[in-house]
């Protein structure tokens, strides 16, 4: 088994999002050895995909030595089941959004390599765990602020799958039971839909519409108001857009104080688009979280930052899920 | 190992409580051989309380077959830390409340054999899994209602105890973020402050308070409503009894949904003194958690009372503690 493991010293990584498919050679430090894409769209049915990816990769695979350097392969994917290595009714996949899609499996017939695969944010735990900021820990979760709000939860060293592999909703909680926005999801005040990029830009409107003080977002048209606008304003001193990043931060220390209850983590680790605002989004979530946390748990956990690279922490994360197979 | 466990076929429970300290000699299949109690105070220190306790376990230990039967001892203690074996500053415990007891150290070497010590509610949880309605789960969670609220979680098999021993306070999510109910942990709004025991005679308390409807508990003194006397109206009928119980039971399943979305497990399991009002409460707690929750959980998890019966349960779930060593 490790005389083997010795002879296969790659995983692939596939980052699979609603516009592309990235793909990497991965070896155990966390070096990607060689890469490819192809567009996620375009083909009519999860069969055409697979052939095109399989295509794509064949370059990349020679490159490393062929497929017997190949341990496994990790896919990170949206609404991803870890337990059957499907997707599943995923929206915004045109040959995925009707049922339930066997990938791993397609990939491991084609490939001959095992093929593991979960959901982007836990992908990316698993990234932190192997190559980021979480090396060494046992408990911790990773909290993605992107288009939504995702998280993967590590617990006695093992990601948190639950009885169906849909554990570790944390975008998903309910933070506000009364006159609460409305989510993606068809429930009422969910952390995603204050948190996440379309929130933040959602919180600068309200706040714009409901005051006259004076901000450079009134320079943008409302509704082209973005989450990177407000990080770009508040990097630049504005007021109101710092309201709106203290606003966010705020909710998510307070949410993470509820998740400290849950499981205790050695640290929270943040990841995503909103992260890059820096110590504007970290602070309120720290001084949040500590304000609003069980007294045993105070001055306990860390706040971090993913210390995987932005171009290729979801590649990273992916290729991680190779390695635990 | 084997052939030793053989050879050693009970482990000894400890339930500490803040009134009695109850032993138990318990086998493999949960049933209990030998019990004996002290009472919890009356010690100036912890050695003077080991020592009774030990005194007292001689007599039993001897009954079935001495201290070569026993593979391990396990206790279940407010504030039990495991990863310790410590209870950490315990406010009812007057050998244990300014500090950090060495409990687990304290019989293990007074009795020669590997102790393990938990609090309450994950005791409870091991004993789901071992003896009650949990065994062959991997993914559940129990919470208890009693004097406090608290919460056993369990996750791919294991108790989750975090990067403290402390995790699984599910008692502390706050649910009404505003306008909150002071709770003991100084904190406001958490589920605690109105689902356990006298969170319910709070709640009733109050209803009766704010209007003018007819109810038996208005027999009682105000002072002296406890959650067993709205229990006792709402069996017999009673309409504001009943609405307490609803109310109570619909916060609870609004926290499940919650909980739902961090570990997604297979069932919820209630344990404690309100669980005796059965539907009264049980069909809130399910019907709220369906409405509640993410679609993708739904007429997933089941809603299960404890398994455990009653009076030898926190035994038997301190004693389970002793076959995890």
């Amino acid at each position: 088994m490790n005389a083997q493991s010795t002879l296969k010293p790659y995983v692939i990584g596939l980052d699979l999002g609603g516009t592309n498919s990235v793909f990497g050679i991965v070896d155990s430090r966390g070096e990607i050895k060689a890469t490819t894409a192809i567009k996620t769209q375009g083909y009519d049915t999860v069969e055409a995909y697979v052939d095109a990816s399989v295509a794509a990769l064949q370059i990349i695979i020679e490159q490393v030595g062929g497929i017997e350097t190949i341990k496994a392969m990790g896919i990170g994917a949206p609404n991803g089941n870890f337990y059957k290595g499907t997707i599943e009714f995923a929206p915004n996949l045109e040959w995925g959004h009707n049922g339930i899609v066997p990938l791993a499996d397609l990939f491991s017939k084609r490939l001959g390599v095992p093929v593991a695969l979960t959901n982007d944010a836990n992908a990316a735990a698993i990234g932190e765990m192997i190559y980021g900021v979480a090396r060494g820990m046992k408990n911790f979760i990773v909290i993605t602020l992107g288009t939504g709000v995702g998280s993967g939860i590590v617990i006695n060293g093992q990601l948190v799958y639950g009885c169906d592999g849909f554990a570790g909703e944390l975008g998903h909680v309910i933070m506000r039971r009364e006159n609460g926005r409305p989510c993606g999801c068809g429930r009422k005040g969910c952390l995603e839909a204050y948190c996440s990029a379309t929130g933040v830009a959602r919180s600068a409107r309200e706040l714009l519409d409901s005051t006259d003080r004076p901000s450079l977002l009134r320079e943008i048209k409302s509704e082209d108001l973005t989450s990177l606008d407000v990080a770009i304003a508040a990097g630049k001193g504005d007021e109101l857009a710092n309201e709106v990043f203290k606003f966010t931060g705020e909710m998510l220390g307070a949410a993470c104080a509820d998740f400290a209850a849950f499981s205790s983590p050695e640290a929270f680790i943040f990841f995503g688009g909103l992260v890059k605002a820096g110590d504007l989004i970290m602070e309120p979530i720290r001084k949040s979280y500590e304000r609003n946390v069980l007294p045993i748990f105070r001055n306990k956990a860390k706040f971090l930052v993913s210390g995987l690279d932005g171009a290729s922490a979801a590649v990273l994360g992916a290729s991680a899920i190779g390695w635990e197979i």
